[in-house]
């Protein structure tokens, strides 16, 4: 009977679900449906605000003032979204806050709400019925900043049996977010889990950090920028989770990688550290220009060796991933680095996904780069 | 010369703290000091929200008017707060919304701020330099909801290493809140590694469940409002747990417990379950009274036995543990309930510590029923 009951239920909700013509976003925490989905990923918000004179979306980059209904509710329907995960705010009379109605997570600098959009074809970002691995959270105590510092790390299905060990990717997040990003809006664990059960990644280890440390001197993407969180990732994070966890050492079995902010480190830290990482990403960075201007950056400088020496670069590196979003303002300065690299002959895959700054591009990127590493 | 410099630094950041006279708490996001801890514990909050009409901070209950400053901010300094973790609102001309200044936590049903107020004499809640656990997060399949469903796990130091079997505390949050409370707002890690640390609990691991399924029929703490939580606590969540975790079996070697509405599930779902669960708690409960008015709860009714047989009750619990803070409105009918069970001979441990409806109370409550636990 309760599996009549339960298929019934499912069957009533679908079909109002197709009469409403809408979805629910997993990312609601409300249960009155909103914001919603519409047919064409345009989205419906509402917001209890009586006595407001002014209420706001912002998303996506443009504010939609939303509107006043009798029933002291705010409510708008922005234009059609591109699918993916999408950071917004609502503007009160001037204040910018989170939405009560969605999930919050740590990013532009605060627990900002944001949207989730479903992709079809991208299923690889869903649970699915295959071994899952475990994410972690610890506390190491770390002497640069001298203080207990969190961090994240993805252990895959086997782990838990058995003794082998396993190769290391240190991902980064951006610019405002912090160790949570890569798993709660990246989902780095279940693409990993999915690729390693179609096999098409190897089992690894990824480590999810806090890179939101003292710069050392210099401004952020600046080379002197890049000492304080270097010193932080050799000398404190690496040494605590080899110490930890079952890891295969050597250049070959680490990766560094990171979006944005984090794509800068992993190419100034981890491209000049060949005796630490054989692998090296950096998604979406804004180091090659598009927004800070820099559209001719000296890869020389950042990188001694790398123009000047491709030949023991490329012997040095396994893997070297560039990518970035085709919407992102920084797409052409990234796409004119990985010509200048390849032309110089730089062993560098470049690879441009549908979107702007947003984490659906980052989850492209790394469900592409996890594949190539480690074998 | 670094040493030197971070010990100018951390000199210069203390006198500037003296001279301020506030303290910034651990829950703060920005970088301006704000929300701030006053010398007897008032706090003052600030917020940009220029345009607005009427701004409001809802902190323990009440609701203090925000006004505004020449600069567009708005600022309001509160009553004394007593230590620990509040919830806190702001309400900005009507709507009622997170403070971006703050961290925000899954609570009250929606991402919550908070504010942590540190209590003198409770280090034990903060991390120490003691060998530290991990917390898991994993997704388990449920046959009840169908669907997948997070769970957190703690597994002390120890885990790691060998092939020891432990005890497990299923641990409950209350309602509006979720998998996530336990360890966030309740840093059940924490206390764990310092009292294993100091000798004082033995080794355990804790399972932080989500409890928010259908009821399964009745209301929320009628008993048929249980057996939904029932289905998926003893069909789902244990049998995940006890594959993939080195525990020990039997009731001796588990525990339920919980805060208010997971209280009132550890009450009638643990208790009735002695085959299962030889150790529960109910930390400050709403099913005895105060709030739902139920002043003559039927012991007997929710747990068969109780009264009328407490030398089988008292065979089959090991600990049986109830608190409830000083200043929540179920204080009375919480210490009526354990003296009526004294009275009758049942063997259960009450005590109650400063507080409201609170989240101190609720870590001060198992710090002392996990000392209790498995020995």
């Amino acid at each position: 009977m309760k599996k009549i009951a339960l298929a019934l239920t499912a069957l009533a909700m679908s079909l109002c679900a197709f009469a409403q013509d809408y979805k629910v976003p997993v990312t609601n925490i409300n249960q009155n449906g909103y914001p919603r989905i519409l047919e064409d990923n345009r989205v419906e918000f509402r917001l209890r605000a009586g006595q407001a004179s002014s209420v706001q979306v912002d998303l996506g980059g443009r504010r939609y003032d939303m509107e006043r209904t009798q029933d002291g509710m705010w409510t708008v329907t922005t234009a059609p979204q591109v699918p993916g995960y999408h950071y917004y705010s609502l503007i009160i009379n001037g204040a910018s806050v989170a939405d009560p109605a969605s999930r919050s997570f740590y990013g532009t600098s605060r627990w900002a709400s944001a949207i989730e959009i479903p992709e079809e074809g991208w299923d690889v970002f869903e649970i699915q019925d295959v071994p899952h691995g475990q994410v972690r959270e610890l506390n190491y105590y770390s002497n640069y900043t001298k203080s207990w510092r969190p961090v994240r790390v993805y252990t895959p299905a086997s782990y838990e049996k058995g003794k082998k060990k396993y190769p290391v990717v240190y991902i980064h997040h951006g610019g405002g977010e912090d160790y949570r990003g890569w798993i709660e809006q990246g989902r780095t664990n279940i693409i990993l889990d999915n690729l390693i059960a179609a096999g098409k990644a190897v089992e690894m280890i990824v480590v999810s950090v806090d890179s939101n440390v003292p710069s050392g001197g210099g401004g952020g993407y600046s080379p002197g920028g890049m000492t304080g969180y270097r010193e932080e990732l050799l000398n404190n994070i690496i040494p605590f989770i080899e110490k930890n966890f079952r890891v295969k050492k050597g250049p070959e079995n680490r990766a560094m990688c990171g979006l944005s902010m984090g794509g800068g480190q992993s190419f100034q830290i981890g491209l000049n550290e060949p005796g630490v990482f054989a692998n090296v990403a950096s998604f979406s960075s804004g180091m090659f220009g598009g927004i800070n201007g820099a559209a001719d950056v000296d890869l020389e400088a950042y990188v001694p060796g790398i123009l000047s020496n491709p030949a023991k670069f490329n012997q040095e590196h396994k893997v070297f991933y560039l990518s970035c979003g085709e919407q992102d303002p920084r797409i052409n300065y990234t796409r004119a680095t990985a010509a200048k690299l390849q032309e110089a002959g730089v062993n560098v895959r470049f690879n441009s996904f549908p979107g702007d700054h947003e984490w659906q591009v980052w989850r492209k990127s790394f469900h592409e780069f996890s594949q190539m590493l480690f074998k």
